[in-house]
């Protein structure tokens, strides 16, 4: 089962913006752990993120024909993105939405999203022991 | 480790309420995988589930002497329940809000939640199976 | 035929609360005259109160197992109840939402209401008249 | 007793608009049914249906001179007309605003009503079988 | 002279809850402390705290009997419940409204009230001390 | 000169309807009262009243040939004519707006009007007595 | 294949009317061009125009027994007429939305369209040479 | 009979601010023509004008005891004082709210007004030729 | 203990205006009463009113060397005044809010304060009594 | 006579996403068929397609300078991009919008456009048979 | 050149109030290095500081007579004064808008101003060293 | 000193695009301009553009290793770029927000910034030349 994980602008700066907020681990690591995580659950995990809208919708779009599902962290595109919204109407396999903070304790412009109605289900606030979550959630709605 | 799952008004309906929404599996049901799962993850869990809201304050209000870590299914309350965004204040344990679906892709009114400010982190969208997911990310972040 | 006569807050007050608005007629005396006009359309009527949102719940999600239909008068919880909406969304049978008063002609913010949209009609303005016109038109509409 | 039946614009196209929602009557089969209806509670009724927001103020105005009552189903000027509210308002016997279908089930610019405010009451989601229920609320109230 | 005081949602939590804004007083305390008070200025005074919506609806309704005047501190259900709205309506009797804290300087939501246009005059931001002027202030009033 | 006196919706019911709000006096009396004015101040002044707002769009397109000024009482369309608008503003002579009571003191509806941004000026407030005083106002502005 | 051609409120003042924003061309001209284009396309082309939101109303009600297609141009009751949007729903031909300016540079009511939700297809901004271009895309739609 | 003459802020300026749209005479010539036309009318007059909200509403409160009536052009004040509004509900006279130009016709912030409420009557757009309509008026509806 | 008791725009009219409101007690009445409590309760009270927001702000700058604690009652400022707001947050004694009537009853516009965000504490509706309650209170708290 | 046809974000996935909305066609397919008309109207046309918001922008920039119209398809940032209204508006030839299907049928957040007030004209609505007739327009007002 | 430098309401607080926005250097030692920055610059300064909305008004018009240039830093009337606005219109010279700190960071009320819409410029957020920024802008500008 | 200076979206047309709002000045001379004025304040200055919010977003990221302050004008996506405030929220060091006309004066989607709450001051309104205020500024506060 090949599984897509995209994370969006300023993702990369993860460890590094804000870590009160987000924790000291950089993206590496995190990718790194995902990669162990998705092998024991016998997922074939790909990993990317880019600060560039649509670069994204084009992942997004070509993952259409690779991929089952998809792990998504769209950053503040997440909250004006229609075009990353269409992007995800034309996915049909599962998509899940991931913050590693929870979004509705922080700015009130961080309480929509334009994932969310494109989204089958949504994981929020778990740092980024999220990300380990969500993929074990994949698997068993896939499985 | 204790932890108290709370399911609020309408869900001792499930499996009877629309289940092109939330699913054939009733509450019992669940109820019981959720103990199962707890007790591998050597979790002692406690379920309970009410239609009135100042039974569910008071709940919360208890948890505080008895419980680490709290799984809160509002239901509707999610949206209209000041008091139980208040009495979740006092409980310094972990908090988890979940739900079934995604409410994201339902009624403007399931847009605003008066659990999620006072959340620790979010789930929704994985039917039923978001419980067990739940248990588990009470685990990974408590452990 | 079964039918289910559910009144909300403040409807145990009939007759001494603002008798310019709600005429002086005590609940009891309504309910006794429901009860008689049931008879005679060969409807089998069982009318309750309660102040309490949660047991308004309830009673409505037992409707399920026994009554045909349902005529509520929600009082305030017609527009605050999210839960009760749920609910009434769980019941099969007709629903007819009723008021003594016209809510329109009250403070904007009896103006909305989350009974209608799970109700199948509506009947509000007649004083306490209504109740006997929401049992005929029950009788007409389920014949 | 005198009492005018006054349907707004489309109503003309009742049986053959969105039956779904209207039902397949027509409007001279409804008001046939209304007039037996009416003889049997000795109600003096007449029917008149127009598109045209003028014609319908002129109507309510004159009825002022002649009819006891009126029942009115606006159609789509319930929602915008403001000439029709102070039409209403120089009319001094009783007010029952009738809809076929529950407008609180459809489009949000049919939620409100400049008619609600100057009617005594409402009838609404019956179908046709609403008129008749106003007939004999009208004769209820006024008798 | 025969006065009640009740205390909504949470406020049994009071000395408990964030006593950076409620302060340390447990809420027996301030009831005894309230119970000598009233000795001094001959007030008959009744102590009853509630986390239910529907119980606080109906103590209020029986004070309508037994009471004349109220102070009430509705916590949470200040800012959403009609229904408390209405019951304390139909009290004749003077309503004195009570915060502990001063709800402006707090979150948006508690920035309104519906409590307040049906109260009589509003006491808030003293903390406990609070609850001692509103029983001098009935006494003012009444006596 | 020649000038037009425009009456729009229920200006034909004026001293019937709500005269605490409108005065006694009828229309063809202040009609009558305007047109002996005009002759004093050598107005050529016609007289119009229509409860259509098609007809009233017509009536100002017409009086583009005939006429140097308009005064316009345009009643309920004033809050909600565009069309009414749009051909006030094809007229290039002076336009009035006048309303007989005080728009801004009455309910939140009446105080917008589409009238307002193809005036020139604006009388309201001063009874029928309004109507000699734009006549005047006319003299004075166009002579 | 016949099509009906709707011009709406003061679209009978074109040529006249704001020049700078509507052309110089009038009505009749305009008719006459398109009837000479209907031709060509084989097309059985009617127009008409009215400042009568109820006459409007009306013939599109007609329009279901005798046209295919109609391009409507609804003037100012674009954006105010819910009766013009229910009557176009009863329409089951192809309805094309014209506007000879783009709304959307002009004030912000002209920027909300009742018309739109019940209409296939939009042209707008192209003078009167829009009707033209509508009349073929009619043909191409419907060929 | 003694009337007072209000300006407030930047009406000292007239002739000098934006002439276009207020015209090319000074506040002391008005002020001057006022007098004249005012003993005509045999109306004792008063002229007025400050840049300060204080001594406006200063002014209003003390016409209490002298004036019958009151002519009151607010500037700016008219958008923005409570203060103003609450000393002109003091005055028992009557008020004519008064401006030079057609505020409608400017910025949204200009569409609201404290004094409306407050006032009898209405006159604004008719330039300062307005102050001598507002003076006949006052006559008229005080003779 | 030095007390700063303001009173702003218009309440140099109490007992002049709307009596049914605010009483019948003029403002230097209401100051010596307050005067011999203060004396009572050991306070050194001084007492100021005035129409200009400007002078108030000055008045509330200028206590922030002499005063512990002030009572203010800003009338209509307490509504529009951000210059007040910014004072008060100068100042770092205690500051109580009072307002004779309660503000929610009243128009939407009294319902807002900029004074509340800046103020420890809260007194409203008791009338005119509420002055020596809020007297009380300073002794209480600042004791 | 050069014209430029801009596809915007996911227009690359025409004919696979949502075919009930879109229809069945691929661009490259629809841009053959643009080509083949434009010959015939001797338009030199050149198409191109990103889901690049800062690459749309930059090829409108470029267009001053080479073609003498534009027909623009922005998909989502339609709805989004201020910078693409920017660059609108720095090119001075015909701008034309089009959309496939009728936005206004489709999501609230579809009904706003920074397209439009940059636009000269629209089309939306007549599936891709809209990029012929928007070829055809181009002609027609440019020729 | 003659340059006007206006600080309105609280800034003759600075360097007491709240020092952690606005720093601890007091008005007259800002207003001095000022004198010293305008001599280096050749300027004529004049500094002028008032808490009075209608000061602040008269000091803006007569600057009409005899300055090139201004700079204001109005403080709280920013945000409410629609009269400062009028007056700052009738100025015909160099308007620069000042702010200590970034009123983007601060409370929603601040985030408006009337100021703006009237000024050329705007320099904010640099602390006191705004000043001498803000007349070297005056100087490059008006030089 | 090493300061950056990024200009967003547009920018790279200043001199072509609307000269009457932003100068006939081009991008590369006022770069060349600031080089020049930056050398004389012993500033190591580096100028970008482009019209890509994802580059700007990773500009501004890298820059947190090698500039110790930053001066932005991000054109357009100032308004609408959440990702932008996030990147910015991860630079340590001084940020001056710089628009060449005063947006306040524009339309209205251009009152907003996305910008302001991550940017230390702001500029506007001066033109070109408050790029070289900006860097004055920025030694002023930086040195």
């Amino acid at each position: 089962m090949k599984v897509l994980l995209l994370n969006g602008p300023n993702l990369n700066m993860l460890g590094l913006r804000e870590p009160h907020i987000y924790g000291a681990t950089k993206l590496p690591e995190v990718e790194a752990q995902c990669m162990r995580e998705a092998r024991e659950l016998s997922i074939d995990l790909e990993c990317r993120q880019t600060n560039s809208e649509g670069e994204l919708v084009t992942w997004v779009q070509q993952a259409r024909e690779t991929h089952a599902a998809m792990i998504i962290n769209a950053g503040a595109y997440t909250h004006t993105s229609v075009a990353l919204h269409d992007a995800l109407k034309t996915f049909e396999g599962l998509v899940i939405e991931l913050h590693i903070s929870n979004p509705h304790r922080r700015e009130a412009f961080r309480h929509t999203s334009f994932v969310a109605p494109a989204a089958d289900a949504l994981i929020a606030g778990f740092g980024v022991a999220g990300y380990g979550a969500a993929l074990r959630a994949v698997k068993a709605l896939a499985g």
